[in-house]
């Protein structure tokens, strides 16, 4: 069935009957706007939109793995201020013919990721449009902790990492070549794995500053070295590349610490913290803070793009 | 200059350029979140989109005027619940070859209407794409009052209208027809006068339901009908249509009633009072509440259109 034949108000009531609910949703979708708990007396939001052709292609990745991404990239920028999140708003633009189960089970994806971290959808909006546009906005709670933000690096930190880079850019180059495997790439970059319970750790540990990765890791730390007004040296052994993704490159006759280094969408969290923290397991240090500018790799600078433009 | 040429993150800078802040502003743009205060504990929240085509037309709208009409679409839904708007985020999806002066025209519309009530812009996203979309949520405080919801309309309340209905929809009309007179209707259609202030004294009057009229006035009543589990009967007599309406109308061979009674995007507000209230002046009796089902104009079933559905 067509969302034309549905109408706006049956395609809702369609997805609203996917949404699981969470406990900071004091008032869920059905009203002119929805009621998050904000305990804290603070609210940390944030905005990112998925546009088909630019941030996902529907034969690349199914609705269920688009809501998962949309949702996932708006959780992390949350985590990213060390922040919990409670609550995703979700505006969704689609062309009259899409078959409502796509819709469907994009609202299932969305609210299958927010559940991760017990949040939920709690409203949204939907719009017909020439081109499929899902735009997410997310909320959460800072739980009495000050935000943790881009511009509190200082020299001598060290710079740590959790979760991975590079696994959905090896996707995207594989899908891009029309090749369907190596699976975990290719399921890397339909829905990106965030190391959440990392965020509020770091900020719980006192990272001086943090960033999800969404646009690759050297762009990502290059806001962190402009807002922080330090240098920031990552250093290249620190990264191992796994052998499949080493397989992969080399069959795609590419160089895989570009996609480590430069590649986007996996949403790891990296943060820098003083040198006297004990980090727990699943952050790696990387590199380090110094007096100066910019990002360099091994104290060069790193010939190749720095990740991401989404207008070039 | 185009956006191809600024690239994302030199677009970013110029918008943020046109951005006032506003006191609930804690952090604004520039992290990988924005903080908001939120110091009655909880966060009333509203996604709304505009996309070109559908929502708006540029040889129709100037950038400002499409800030306005994004910024006041969302802020009515929050003072719909009686809440005091915070904050505004925003996405937005462009074509690269948009002239960059139209974002930044954008941004100062959406900065200026959101200060009409002391909000400000706290974030976006930003995003090529073949169909310019604003996708704009909302952020708002309940200064300790209750929300006021579509469902609490009772049999015996009064339904009172504050704002204007028509205007919008005849400025429409005549554009559609290849006119730009009357400037009035034009102007109400470019940018809705929102009656703000109207919404949080609404809630302090014991307001029982309300709702923001942004699809058209029975069809939005339809919604606090069907929630509240209640009839609503609207009086025809109560709706004086303006001359300049009455002939604008008539030139266009409509009834200028369906204008008033089922024309979209002034975003008056409409709210259901007990009997006993006695009402400020710029809230208009224009109907009743009963037992019973659907909205009906002088108690007769409405012939024709309710109102506005994005699909169909």
């Amino acid at each position: 069935m067509s969302i034309a034949e549905t109408g706006e108000f049956g395609l809702i009531a369609r997805i609203v009957a996917r949404l699981d609910s969470g406990q900071g949703a004091l008032l869920g979708p059905g009203d002119d706007a929805a009621v998050v708990a904000a305990p804290d007396g603070r609210m940390v939001a944030s905005t990112d939109m998925l546009v088909e052709g630019r941030h996902f292609r529907r034969d690349w990745s199914g609705a269920a793995d688009v809501g998962h991404r949309a949702a996932a990239a708006n959780l992390a920028d949350i985590v990213a201020m060390g922040a919990q999140p409670t609550a995703l708003l979700v505006g969704l633009c689609v062309p009259t013919d899409l078959d409502v189960s796509w819709a469907e089970e994009l609202a299932g994806g969305l609210s299958a990721e927010a559940g991760l971290v017990g949040a939920s959808v709690v409203g949204g909006d939907m719009s017909a449009s020439a081109t499929l546009t899902v735009a997410v906005t997310a909320l959460g709670d800072l739980r009495g902790a000050a935000p943790v933000l881009r511009s509190g690096a200082q020299p001598g930190d060290v710079v740590a990492l959790a979760g991975r880079t590079g696994h959905a850019a090896a996707g995207y180059a594989v899908l891009s070549r029309g090749f369907r495997t190596p699976k975990a790439f290719v399921e890397a970059y339909r829905r990106p794995q965030v190391p959440y319970a990392a965020g509020t750790a770091a900020a719980r540990l006192g990272a001086t500053a943090m960033i999800d990765v969404s646009d690759g890791l050297l762009q990502d730390l290059g806001h962190v070295a402009t807002a922080s007004v330090v240098g920031i040296d990552v250093r290249r052994e620190a990264f191992t590349v796994p052998e499949q993704m080493r397989d992969a490159a080399s069959a795609l006759g590419v160089d895989p610490y570009v996609w480590v280094l430069t590649g986007g969408d996996d949403h790891a969290l990296v943060a820098t913290f003083p040198p006297s923290v004990t980090l727990p397991e699943n952050w790696r240090i990387i590199g380090a803070v110094h007096e100066g500018t910019g990002v360099t790799v091994d104290r060069r600078e790193w010939q190749g793009g720095m990740g991401w433009d989404h207008f070039r």
